[in-house]
């Protein structure tokens, strides 16, 4: 029952989806950073249902309150508190699942793990907890850029619809965060024929980050990919991670696989990646490049079957919002995960030298 | 650079490739523990190269060696040491290249990380290292299977090969842990084949986890597919993994992927199986099923373009012993890394009652 | 710069005394324990300031506010999170001080340390962030008293002042927590003189716990009195920590301080107490017993002299409130950090079983 | 049941007294670092027993054994694994002591603990364990020797026997490291009357670390102070801490207590050091003073009485070797674990900037 992340830039998060809030605690921050309100919010406004006709319409604002370990806009070196409080909890519409566990979701598990039923939206497991872990990425991201690590993702499918171009310009520009203009519009088709049936598609979200410098991770208990994995399969419906070519390399022979290192100017790079930038689970300066694949959304609006608290056979119907492709939002999530991640094996590798 | 695995069974591993063993320490393990050094050893076996013709053909016996932590056959409470005694190493075979970056390999990262060019054969990066894993995790599967919960891993591809069908009872039939005969005769086919263009090919190994209790895993920072996905992207050359039904979440409607709750007997199971066994992070009963890609082995007898320590363009050839397939040997190690997240979840999950 | 207390029962605390609140986050509380806020506000209370004429007169309520982990009075499982807002925070006291470093404060290491001359009142190095440390070990507390652990402490002397009898019944009687009548009659007029006088007195405090298991700590690197003599000594202002006879043992040979085994009814138990409870870093049953020394507060009322942030030789004299003894309201914050590792260590023991 | 020490210079300690050996495993160290064996071999031979006539007579080399991490003399930023292994295990004078708890020892403790009576000589809880501590404590010493940073411990009492000068060259003149030549004299004269007794004496150490530089420690969970208190009393049959003036602080007042900052060329220092180098748990660049006082040896040669398993009355005679006053072979115990941890203080300090 551990809410702890990370070594070294590490936080706690607490908060239930309807109770009072969410929050994070980040511990062990340097003193003397730049804390950027506004980052963290457009982050946390990305995540943020309600953006779209596409996402559910619950409407938080999500803004911050910042509680501690920040004075004159700078870190003093001391934990920071973020509070995300909850407004708009409406927990009628759990009225007619409370007593059954819905098929997908983790009501089951909950119960059986903390014999509570605690039918009010999700409690702990919903995502929208993910909002605290959101809001220490921002902190993470934006220390990232100064140091010259950009990471960018985006939804690179959706159902059957694949994005075949990466035109990061085109990621603003469309509710589906997608690279690809043409791919946006079939998935805007897609999601109106999904959501007219009352059900839900998978997603594929692809990170890029490049200006990692060459030498981030442990060789072996925590190498770099392996925390990437664990963080992207941390996101609520994850089911899949890739690295580099992931799961392409079974149609690969080793001579085609292998990177070939070539010499760049003054750095030496690969000429393909198909490692995504990580070898003997430490970066080698390449972009890193990894994917996650989240499952369709386990609320839809389609009777189904399942059964009660005593086991018994019982058909339900979720009422309330619809969002049939939620992993959208999961675009800020993946790249805050990432960020705390990355940040996190940067500040081990400093604090190494 | 942490060498600590897991927070209830935890173990620190040490030791090189070339060095004089490699080992690990666990920590924390309860006393009265019957320490069967035979199934250990047999797990040990599994993974040991020079088994069949079709794996490199170092010829280490692997043999334990039990400092500490257990008397007259049980463990005392204390800290087991165990050391695998490094007896093999042929570094004459790392003579030609010692300055140059091989592709594919830690080199390049390693160097850059610690100003070290350990050519001896991968030092701290050699999957010779998991040995330790290995040993750590056999102790685990057999508390595990104490509890009722049986842990099998197989070779489900190799290249373009699948296993069609999964009958465990092939699976220690053929040397390449495949549940399929026909898929294995077929691999032995494609190996040779590989084999003889001196190249090598990925592999995907699949793992089935069953008797696992509801309850298993953390519902944030440390989900129970979470950490397995770490764990399983800790074995060297892992690119990709996968939980229940991974990747082929993209193809599937809400409505199709849900997993409909029914009653069994006195027990609530699924109908299918997509979770994969785990659902918010927590696992169901259902059984765990988790996939990790293995990428073609770096080390090929093809000759190779890199550079070498001084940025050089160089060519340079493999010499010594070659595994074109060492995903295979992976199959101990999955069922290994697979116990010591399980087993480290039990404890928690009993440490919570 | 961690701020995390404990392995099983564990928390972070966060704040400062002038920033908006102090606070911790409990993280691995099991689900379904009663939380009773009045229990935690009484301790609290006890701590508070402006209790008595011979404490601080700062008015803070210390009113608890839970934002998570607590759903009708019991606990669910996640973290909770406990805020105390600040709302007495004179920072206008400060300005003569701001850029100075008084003695025996932690204001010269912290602007070493952190670059930032936080004057407003201590910042996080004020006692005040103990506060949520009370909040935390009054939670421990209960959990303890239900398993039939009791903690009691008490101010054994102030200056050169003794308790003489350890009367239980008296702590509560006045208003220095002692449990001497006499004494305390004698320890009021010491206060008296030395705050007539500007100056501070140090205090001793004595804790007694009783009702202990056999069998709590470990042998090794968390022995059970190791992690006594941290917690006490990370109270503000501690300089000596002591278990059972602590330094008495130099005037004894080991046949006199030997505690002979004897026994008595069912149990085992020693006829003298002086290893204090604990024998080889495990808790033998007997009640454990534990000192600590606390310094005379660093803020005087008398001209003294130092240097200012620039070096230079200044006098000053502290203006505002004056707490001759701050050790007194320690009493509380013993209690509770001693609650906080003897139940962490408790969780330990029946998480080993 | 943890045997983990530290967490930037972290170690865990395995072994028995009476198993194949003891050690410890160091993870987290820096690549290129140069490894002394000979430090490391003089501070474990200042442990070893049978040094002279006033320590207990076991015949063990207590030579080093690098298994890991350390090529051609430095580091490689791979966990370290270093052995020492037993040779002299006369488990035989054990035998008529096998079912009884010896009183002062830890025989009751461990067998309630953990079920087992492993009578051969202490097993886990014998103090020989640490000189895996040392082993790994000589390292961070060696290092911090690098940094400037100087650590000196010595007996200041054995029993009523106080050193009044410290005359730091006297140390290794006398087999108490004693710094006063008179006092070593009396001790000497006290330890052979007590031993003649059959009896044992406790003895007060004293360290001192000079050249800390301004900074270490953190001002909440980890205070360099608690650190230093929990490290001493992991010492075996440590009873009491003091940093600074310790118990002394309840003799003054706080205008006497407070330590004047002063200046100093271009350094800010105090006038007087009763702080003992630590503000707010933060070293202040003055010398840390610190003291851990060790109770008489619980072994003895004089009939005692006690109970055995089943809770008899008996008595007993330890036989074999007798060491009155065991804890002067804590002097280099305390300069390894204050190494350790202000090495420790120093990674985290320097990873911080």
């Amino acid at each position: 029952m551990s809410n702890m992340y990370g070594r070294h830039f590490r936080y706690l998060t607490f908060g239930e989806s309807h109770g009072k809030a969410v929050g994070c605690v980040i511990d062990g921050i340097r003193p003397g950073i730049d804390i950027d309100e506004a980052s963290i919010q457009k982050l946390l406004d990305k995540r943020r249902p309600g953006q779209s006709k596409f996402t559910t319409q619950r409407a938080e604002s999500d803004t911050l309150d910042i509680l501690s370990g920040v004075f004159n806009g700078k870190t003093t070196g001391h934990p920071i508190c973020i509070v995300i409080w909850n407004k708009d909890a409406q927990s009628k519409h759990y009225e007619n699942i409370k007593n059954l566990f819905r098929p997908g979701h983790a009501d089951y598990t909950f119960f059986k793990k903390y014999g509570i039923r605690d039918y009010r939206g999700g409690g702990r497991q919903s995502a929208r907890v993910l909002a605290a872990n959101v809001a220490a990425g921002a902190i993470a991201k934006k220390q990232l850029e100064k140091l010259g690590v950009s990471i960018v993702a985006y939804v690179k499918q959706i159902g059957a619809v694949k994005a075949k171009k990466i035109d990061l310009k085109q990621i603003g520009k469309n509710p589906f965060y997608c690279p690809d203009k043409e791919a946006a519009k079939k998935m805007e088709r897609l999601i109106s024929r999904i959501r007219a049936g009352g059900d839900s598609a998978g997603c594929l979200i692809e990170a890029i980050v490049t200006g990692v410098p060459v030498g981030l991770g442990s060789p072996q208990a925590n190498k770099l990919n392996a925390e990437i994995a664990k963080a992207l399969m941390s996101i609520n419906a994850a089911k899949a991670v890739e690295i580099g070519a992931g799961f392409d390399v079974m149609g690969m022979v080793g001579s085609k696989n292998n990177d070939i290192f070539i010499r760049k100017g003054e750095k030496i790079v690969t000429r393909t990646n198909n490692s995504g930038g990580i070898l003997g689970g430490i970066s080698n300066g390449m972009p890193i490049v990894a994917r996650v694949a989240i499952k369709p959304a386990s609320s839809i609006h389609r009777e189904q079957k399942t059964v009660d608290i005593k086991g018994k056979a019982v058909s339900f119907r979720v009422m309330g919002r619809h969002d049939p492709v939620p992993g959208i939002r999961g675009v800020p999530i993946v790249e805050a995960m990432l960020a705390s991640v990355i940040y996190d094996a940067y500040l081990e590798y400093k604090a190494e030298k």
